[in-house]
């Protein structure tokens, strides 16, 4: 089976010039077709603010009325979409930036407004994802740069998660593709000890991830993320690893199998 | 030969979205492969009017400083061109936007900054477009929808006249495709008497091209509209047509042969 890696960057690394710059280049290093996708919430929450808008979040999660869609598909697709492709286009890595409505290659469903109204977001089944418009894409040797920014099919964009983007895209790819799926964040990986970075659990699998959240060493925003990362796993992506962006180039980081 | 057609559409029709749904239906409904080029400019003023940055024009043109650069990159290739995308999605076109940078479909070299320091701005050499990148995406079915936001190859995004964006894809794509360049904007083409929109000139050629001019006919932002049409003509493409966006669908306007 085909090679593929899905790698997913958070807004901490996208707002960062230099540090963007490094993972580029790590990233454009890495061997055999590939799928990056971004978040960039930083600079969204920068630019409503300077636009008399106040950034709505509930439970960690960004409610999205007109403005504010306005706003992250601007900040989204716009400027860090095209400012990571540009970025990687002088490397000599040739992508292409998507949002999921781009070829209708990630449609979703807005997320029903009981309990808590979100409002425009979207909601993405990994089933929907136009897996062979990708292939097509990656065949020519370009690499798909994704946002999170997908639309309903009805004429609205909606806002994404990016984790539960990225996990949608390595589901979707893993029916033609053994995939591995990388995310990266502001930590070396899960910890031990939150104060010492070198103590990263290396692997993760379901036989120890209960006893690690009794433990406490996973916590807090670590759940979802690694919900999301087995419920992956369960669904055909062969790996999931969870990092720090500069360590994109070595082995450091928690692995989920 | 192949046929294909290329339109473009000014920042007048993206920013009124009953105007744009009508549009994005005559779009549709036109047969054959086609390519989309939208302009963007009064949502961008006004974003920058809002973030305290004041538009700077010169000659018409927008002076693009890095600041800037981000506005329009956010507006043409976020908003609006993924809003253009979802609306086309809706109807049953399969639509991909794209910037210069994505596919290196469009690279742009920066303007030299004499006589006018314009900034961030790039032409384009029709030579150095990828047109076998839009092939590969026309023959799969899939209507590329660009923005005028190019890239320098070299890390930066520039910004590019869509007017001069739409006939250099024209001109690169009439190397393997009997190309038809339309240019949708507010008035229903070149008129005899500005007070009488039916007076429609219905053709022009070099023939008469001076004349027009001499008579005051042809004036002002016209004379670079219709030199760019008639480069466009000399370059490759079989005709040009100015026209109001609301009559894609019919055959008023004026014809450049």
């Amino acid at each position: 089976m085909k090679e593929l890696t899905v790698v997913k960057i958070g807004g901490n690394i996208v707002d960062k010039e230099d540090a963007l710059d490094i993972f580029l280049k790590d990233f454009n290093k890495m061997k055999g077709p590939k799928i990056l996708i971004h978040g960039g919430g930083v600079l969204a929450s920068e630019i409503s603010k300077k636009l008399g808008i106040v950034p709505n979040m509930i439970n960690g999660r960004r409610v999205t009325d007109h403005e504010t869609l306005k706003i992250v598909s601007m900040v989204y697709a716009g400027w860090i979409n095209k400012s990571i492709v540009a970025g990687l286009q002088k490397i000599g890595c040739n992508a292409i930036g998507l949002s999921g409505a781009d070829g209708d290659s990630v449609p979703a469903t807005k997320r029903a407004p009981e309990p808590i109204d979100f409002g425009y977001v979207g909601d993405v089944n990994p089933a929907n994802i136009n897996s062979s418009f990708l292939e097509s894409i990656l065949a020519r040797g370009i690499c798909p740069v994704f946002c999170a920014i997908t639309h309903d099919r009805n004429g609205s964009l909606l806002n994404t998660n990016a984790d539960t983007m990225a996990s949608s895209v390595a589901i979707a790819m893993s029916r033609d593709y053994n995939v591995k799926l990388i995310y990266c964040f502001e930590k070396d990986g899960v910890l031990f000890n939150q104060e010492d970075p070198e103590s990263i659990v290396p692997l993760i699998t379901r036989s120890n991830y209960e006893k690690l959240k009794e433990e406490g060493v996973v916590s807090g925003g670590m759940i979802p993320k690694l919900d999301n990362a087995f419920q992956a796993i369960e669904s055909g992506v062969s790996e999931v690893t969870i990092k720090h962006a500069r360590n994109l180039g070595n082995g450091k980081g928690t692995i989920i199998r």
